[in-house]
């Protein structure tokens, strides 16, 4: 049986979605087996499922959290998720609330493993190609990061899009401003050195953030920065234009009835685009399977969350990863 | 009269696309003149023409180049341009070329203005709200830069959008992980502290690259690698969208009628989202007019661009540029 922690609390619609996807995930999957925690009372109709245990927390993690904060706020929904993973009962944790407490808690909650300098912030994004996804890390778990370290992102990328994305040699590029060698950061110039000249991963070069998408890069490793602004980027355009293709669509009756005519490649589309897909962004190099969901996550989006930690957990990846870096003197 | 220089090579469509622009531009401002400069068996077209002028050239700045090798060709169209904006025959260049040889030649060529530690590579953004522009500097001039630095760049986008899109008081944010205070890079937390105790420019704190796009955004600042990631994902986000939306109208007969139906609503999406009407990206700081386009723009780019260097020569930014920084000790 596979145990998952999950904090119910700090989605933007309280529990009732994550309850939903809960329900959803269960009646599918009979391996297995959650600890909900939570408000007591927001948590009343999981009461009596089967393979559900309630922990009452009393606190919320604020959206705004630095490290000293979240380490007091001890008897919180995502502290105690995190409680759960660090003493062995479950093996991961899916939350929805403050990313700042979730990066902060699970670094100093649930360590390292042995041999990784750094946990990479992973976000796999759909593609222009449907059902493809790529990884890019880091996406904000550091500001800044040595060469070293985005080569320990090479490798942890590599390891999710073998593992779990079933790719068998995953090609590796390092985010840049310019496609040719020698284009970008100190640290890229650094790292794309020594990527050359080792054969962990499939590493190709780099790629301009306007390629990322396309559908051809398995993963692509960026300092956290940069990695945050490409991750933000493209939400806010990729917004913007839904936006606009709603507002075009309900101009009038003519181009609502357009809408029913032209349904089919809309809805492919959309479902290209999905990123709840994807089952959210993922700490990658900690012990423990730890997954930050959208704050605004629906059901959907919480049942594919579980089900990557569940897939995650029945791939062993945090002894992959273990296994792989064995031989870092760290 | 107005003069500007014309660098007629490194577009993807040779000159043709170019010529056009010029022509139609010279129909409708009677004030301006040009000086082409490019290869005369390509320019032949122009010959005769009233307001312009031919100085031919032999070389070609190849895309990737590096300063040394920019300063050795010496008869390159880009080089010629320069030049004329050098010596004062012109007031501005515009160019489709080599955006490394106009970056090194620019900036080691027409120097900055006195008082400008660093030039900053603007570009206006089309947003959500039809015809309001944003724009973001640095997209790429340095890779990283000192928080004074980022100081510069909120003035140079201030006075851009004051004296070219007529914003009375424009709105300055410094791009950033996180819109509260205290988010991002060193440098932005050192020019956030600066900005927060000066007058010159109405500066109201941190964005996220969400929000970038939204139209509410007057001015946006940020060190040159972030900057990049920014205007790339954004564009390649755009693109992968655009290609689903053709691809959703043209999978059947009654999604291409769908597309009838709803025309007015997409053409005014892809008006409000034309970036040809910015009229390029501008490196702002230095003695003279700057415009950099794509290398494969159209005839109607070209047009803006013409226009946009018209406007800002009519403006004459650069003395407003040497006004505003008058008093700093460099």
């Amino acid at each position: 049986m596979i145990k998952i922690a999950l904090d119910m609390m700090g989605s933007d619609f309280g529990a009732v979605e994550f309850i939903k996807g809960i329900k959803m995930y269960l009646a599918e999957n009979k391996e297995v087996q959650f600890i909900c925690c939570g408000n007591k009372e927001e948590l009343k109709e999981l009461e009596g499922l089967e393979r559900v245990e309630i922990l009452p927390t009393t606190e919320i993690v604020p959206m705004k959290t630095d490290v000293l904060k979240f380490l007091r706020m001890k008897d919180s929904s995502m502290y105690r998720a995190l409680e759960l993973v660090k003493e062995g009962t479950c093996q991961g944790l899916v939350t929805a609330g403050s990313t700042g407490g979730f990066l902060a808690g699970s670094t100093l909650m649930l360590k390292n493993v042995k041999g990784v300098n750094r946990a990479g912030f992973c976000a796999p994004f759909p593609t222009a190609i449907k059902g493809k996804q790529t990884c890019i890390l880091d996406i904000g778990a550091s500001n800044t990061n040595t060469g070293e370290e985005l080569v320990t992102f090479a490798k942890l990328g590599s390891i999710y899009a073998k593992e779990i994305l079933h790719i068998a040699s995953p090609s590796v590029y390092l985010l840049s401003n310019g496609a040719e060698e020698g284009k970008g950061l100190e640290e890229t110039k650094e790292a794309y050195e020594i990527l050359s000249n080792q054969s962990d991963v499939n590493f190709l070069g780099n790629v301009e953030a306007r390629d990322c998408l396309d559908g051809h890069h398995d993963v692509i490793v960026s300092t956290g920065y940069p990695g945050n602004i490409f991750l933000k980027a493209t939400e806010g355009c990729a917004m913007m234009m839904n936006g606009m293709i709603k507002k075009a669509f309900k101009r009038n009756l003519l181009s609502k009835i357009a809408y029913l005519f032209a349904k089919k490649g809309f809805v492919e589309m959309k479902e290209t685009m999905d990123y709840r897909k994807t089952g959210g962004a993922i700490l990658l190099g900690i012990n423990g399977v730890a997954i930050k969901t959208h704050g605004n996550s629906d059901a959907k989006f919480f049942y594919y969350s579980m089900d990557l930690a569940y897939r995650m957990i029945k791939a062993d990846i945090v002894s992959k990863i273990g296994e792989a870096f064995k031989d870092e003197k760290r």
